[in-house]
């Protein structure tokens, strides 16, 4: 055990990563990322479910919520007055080479401890910009939704941009459908409705998302979830983007389209805080 | 060191992958399997080329062919004199959580070893059958060709059969083109043309594909690289699928459609292991 470990892996300061692991061989595994308070995960009923959820997508029996929820403690409990993030990561376990699923496997659990990003001021008073990014986004039915090792699109879409004040990329599948941002879900308000991309062809369904479509109706908006053209955004009345960290922010600005603040990011996010 | 070392990270025996590993977190990496014989990596220099544009294509500066050869002759003395199995991988090395690309970052580089599959007699013989995907690929320009570490749709592909006597799986994209295999690349022959489908939009461009449209002209063949519709691949007069273990197989069998035993794929791989 180091003096300040920021890992566990299945449990232990002492394990590594084997390079038959097949979340390192093929990126077969999935993972979360979420904040913990006072060593408790936050919203972890659904991040756990979602968590179950995203393994049984392709095959993989999630760890047990106490192995995890124990993880958490053991690795934040000297953190107990902070806010942090953590990161899951699921693996389907060691396998010989080749991609056939091997018959017996224990899937690997790795809890990583980091800090929670500082959000300006600004952003949540003037809001934020959002690069259009070229790259497009792949179809994959089987995958959609899931939040997999994969990754290779988000880390290609990010890379198109340095200046930090863009604080997040919009992805557009290949026929200009927006989908999501690279480490955000995404809505567009027009009037009393609350729209959000449909995510059955790709995508990451977060469940800071699920929860925004759920509190809409204390807001008194109508949701829905269906396909977004580009040119249909630009239209919005208000542009909004979520994750489980951050909380939501108004989008202000893409390329040369501007929005003016409005309330409706800053009441989600003080009812995402109190739900 | 272990006894029976099976496996070098950057070229120690005592190393270990690092959960930060973006290779691991993203897949943010590229691999290569190759024959290794009597210590010697066959046809490195086309393995350590496409090696080297697969990381370049994804911003990576692969490390230095000598570093990779002293791994191999490492790794494998012990078994100077059998054919073995090298898999090769590069990822962008460890980096902060977030999809950014770290402004510094060195390269982590894995070497496997591990046994030549052993090829029933009969598959040279009587050649292959192939199941056919449900499993559809996905189009992304941005990564086709690479042999990158996103593999989850060649696992979820795999997974689709169990049965022995089904070689590999044939890999179609949503528009019903044939694209590639699961480990193999794919050629049909029509008369004296040698046709391989385009992988501009997805797939893995092999060297062993790569090779075979090379020696086409020493058996008097035309090659074509256009897309192929699954209903023309029925009506070619043989087909053959390759990759840098096994060479070349003739398929003789996709769902009803039965081809009978030719001996353009033993002609090739006789040619692929003399060339």
């Amino acid at each position: 055990m180091t003096q300040n470990p920021t890992y566990l892996i299945n449990g232990s300061f002492d394990q590594s990563i084997s390079p038959f692991d097949r979340g390192f061989a093929y990126g077969d595994g999935v993972f979360r990322t979420l904040a913990v308070k006072a060593g408790q995960p936050i919203h972890w009923a659904l991040h756990y479910q979602k968590l179950v959820e995203d393994c049984a997508a392709i095959g993989i029996v999630c760890p047990r919520a106490e192995l995890l929820i124990d993880d958490i403690k053991l690795l934040f409990a000297p953190h107990a007055e902070e806010v942090m993030v953590a990161k899951i990561i699921i693996t389907r376990g060691e396998g010989e080479r080749g991609y056939a699923i091997p018959s017996i496997s224990t899937p690997t659990r790795i809890l990583i401890k980091s800090l929670l990003p500082s959000y300006a001021d600004a952003l949540y008073v003037e809001g934020v910009t959002l690069h259009l990014c070229e790259t497009r986004l792949s179809v994959q039915p089987k995958l959609a939704g899931i939040k997999h090792l994969n990754r290779l699109e988000n880390v290609i879409a990010r890379s198109e941009w340095q200046d930090e004040m863009l604080f997040d990329g919009l992805l557009l599948d290949a026929q200009d459908h927006v989908i999501e941002c690279t480490m955000s879900n995404i809505f567009t308000r027009f009037g009393d409705e609350l729209l959000t991309p449909d995510l059955s062809q790709n995508g990451v369904a977060g469940i800071t998302r699920q929860r925004i479509l759920h509190l809409a109706k204390s807001l008194n908006l109508i949701t829905k979830v269906q396909a977004l053209p580009f040119t249909h955004l630009l239209k919005a009345d208000e542009v909004l983007i979520c994750n489980s960290l951050y909380g939501a922010f108004q989008v202000t600005r893409i390329l040369d389209k501007i929005w003016t603040p409005q309330p409706l990011a800053n009441q989600i996010r003080s009812l995402l805080v109190h739900d």
